[in-house]
């Protein structure tokens, strides 16, 4: 009845998304902290930085000497987001230490493009090109088609699948006429707008049309949802998830006071490892980032999970009982 | 593929759950107002009191003013709790208020029979014979089968899929031998320990073995992973759950610090909404009523949907634009 993956892989981007919106300047030693205390957990992937604009995101100033300062554990692929030629060019001084790879990425809502991306569906597709054609000049492959605002938008109202479907025909059309082998196609629920049956009929479709390439849920716990959305992700048979430890972020451009976080990582591991779908991640040592996240942070992140606590101590304790 | 209900009922317990806990006293008038703002958002079941020794749960010593003082709403069938002879009398004096059906409880762990019910299983059944005596002797009939920590126990560990159907096979066989005729069996994930396969095993077996009772999900949100297990519940045909507002509650013995809560109901409504399933609630309703209960209990209650605010605005919004 289901499509349940044996395997997930999760992609880590609490130091990322939950930097960019601090209230107050995170000390970069506190950043390389957190970030060697996840990779510590068995994540596989962890976005350690955005080499963006200081200007626009304050909070990132300082991506250049957090990513010099990590300490690269073996097995963790490392990456970085950029948005334009000199992002790129930042993010290729550490090619020693990232994984490099370019994106393509649109919205599926014309209003949220304007607003997140200054401009709409064609100015972007446009721009992508020349930032395919940057990518490929330095030797970086673009595999990943991103797809933003894919199941609803605060602007716009309703992303039906027919928008999503566009975009992400728009994006791979791109993609084969400029020689980009997409490996990923990632949908995203910026603003915390899907349900379950809405995950299922886009990620359904977007199998079917693409069977060659794995997709990827972004997922926005705005409203409550997002671990039920997750499931019907997996019931989909999603096997790769972004998340943030302790549900820590949200993206500041989303028009939403208190820029509600991503699905928080300890929650989609348990959720996952409880179903018996592997992580490879050690909810326990997850749940300890969690708390020096938000002491990082200096504020209670949203993950219910950091509260309860896991099962392991109380299974321990039962079975020496 | 599923079985989606088309309609759900829920049985709205925050009053009882949030105020049991509350860690200061809350005023009387301060809970009839939630309970009346509770009864005007569309929900069908409301529980307004516990009938509990005041020195077990202080946070009830008003149960009886309480009762008297809300305003009965046409349609809203209003509830409550009790445990003993004296319980159920106190109950009685507000049959013309209250809905007034017994239960028969027990745990499917040991461990946790003892601790919250100071009995173990055949104790248990034993008890629940005399009370449905009690009952049947002051014409309130019994139509209810509660297994509490049917998912998993705190102080036992694992809870199987055979442990549930054994306590729920207890008490059907005790509701035969006394002639009850249960309408519905609940089924509490007590102290957060259920997944959404988990979920599915347990009531796909209770649907299959007892096909003429409803399926009624008591959960908590303990772990994140509640929501999740209602839609796993949604998708089994469960049609009726209980929840509260917020988030509110959770059990004062589950051995557990920070008591979590049950599932929040604005959260399990927009789960049901979106997936155009019925609720009969109006969730931004439900929502007021969820920041009074936070400003009647003096604390951030743990709902992200209270935090994220529904749809409905910006739906509204983008139609106008």
């Amino acid at each position: 009845m289901t499509d349940l993956p044996r395997r997930v892989r999760i992609a880590e981007e609490g130091p990322r998304e939950g930097f960019q919106i601090a209230p107050t300047p995170v000390p970069t030693v506190d950043k390389i902290a957190l970030i060697d205390a996840l990779s510590a957990t068995g994540v596989s992937k962890l976005q350690v930085a955005s080499f963006v604009s200081p200007k626009r995101v304050p909070g990132w100033a300082d991506a250049d000497q957090v990513v010099a300062g990590f300490t690269p554990k073996a097995g963790v692929s490392y990456t970085a987001l950029w948005f334009n030629p000199q992002g790129l060019q930042r993010a290729l001084t550490f090619k020693d230490r990232l994984t490099i790879q370019g994106s393509i990425t649109v919205a599926a809502s014309e209003a949220f493009s304007l607003r997140n991306l200054n401009r709409d569906r064609a100015g972007q597709l446009a721009a992508m090109r020349e930032n395919i054609a940057e990518h490929q000049a330095a030797g970086v492959p673009v595999t990943r088609a991103s797809v933003q605002a894919a199941f609803g938008c605060n602007f716009q109202g309703e992303v039906t699948p027919a928008h999503a479907i566009s975009a992400v025909t728009d994006v791979m059309t791109l993609a084969a006429e400029t020689g980009c082998e997409i490996e990923r196609i990632s949908l995203a629920d910026t603003m915390g707008w899907a349900n379950p049956l809405h995950i299922e009929r886009v990620v359904g479709e977007v199998r079917s049309r693409w069977p060659d390439q794995a997709v990827s849920l972004h997922l926005h716990d705005t409203r409550g949802l997002g671990i039920a959305n997750a499931l019907a992700g997996l019931r989909m048979g999603v096997a790769e998830f972004d998340a943030a430890v302790g549900g820590a972020g949200g993206c500041p451009f989303a028009g939403h006071p208190g820029a509600p976080g991503n699905i928080a990582t300890e929650e989609l591991v348990l959720l996952c490892e409880e179903m018996g779908i592997e992580t490879g991640i050690d909810v326990d040592a997850l749940i300890a980032a969690g708390h020096l996240a938000e002491k990082v942070l200096g504020r209670t992140l949203p993950s219910a999970l950091l509260r309860g606590g896991s099962l392991t101590a109380f299974r321990a304790k039962a079975r020496a009982a």
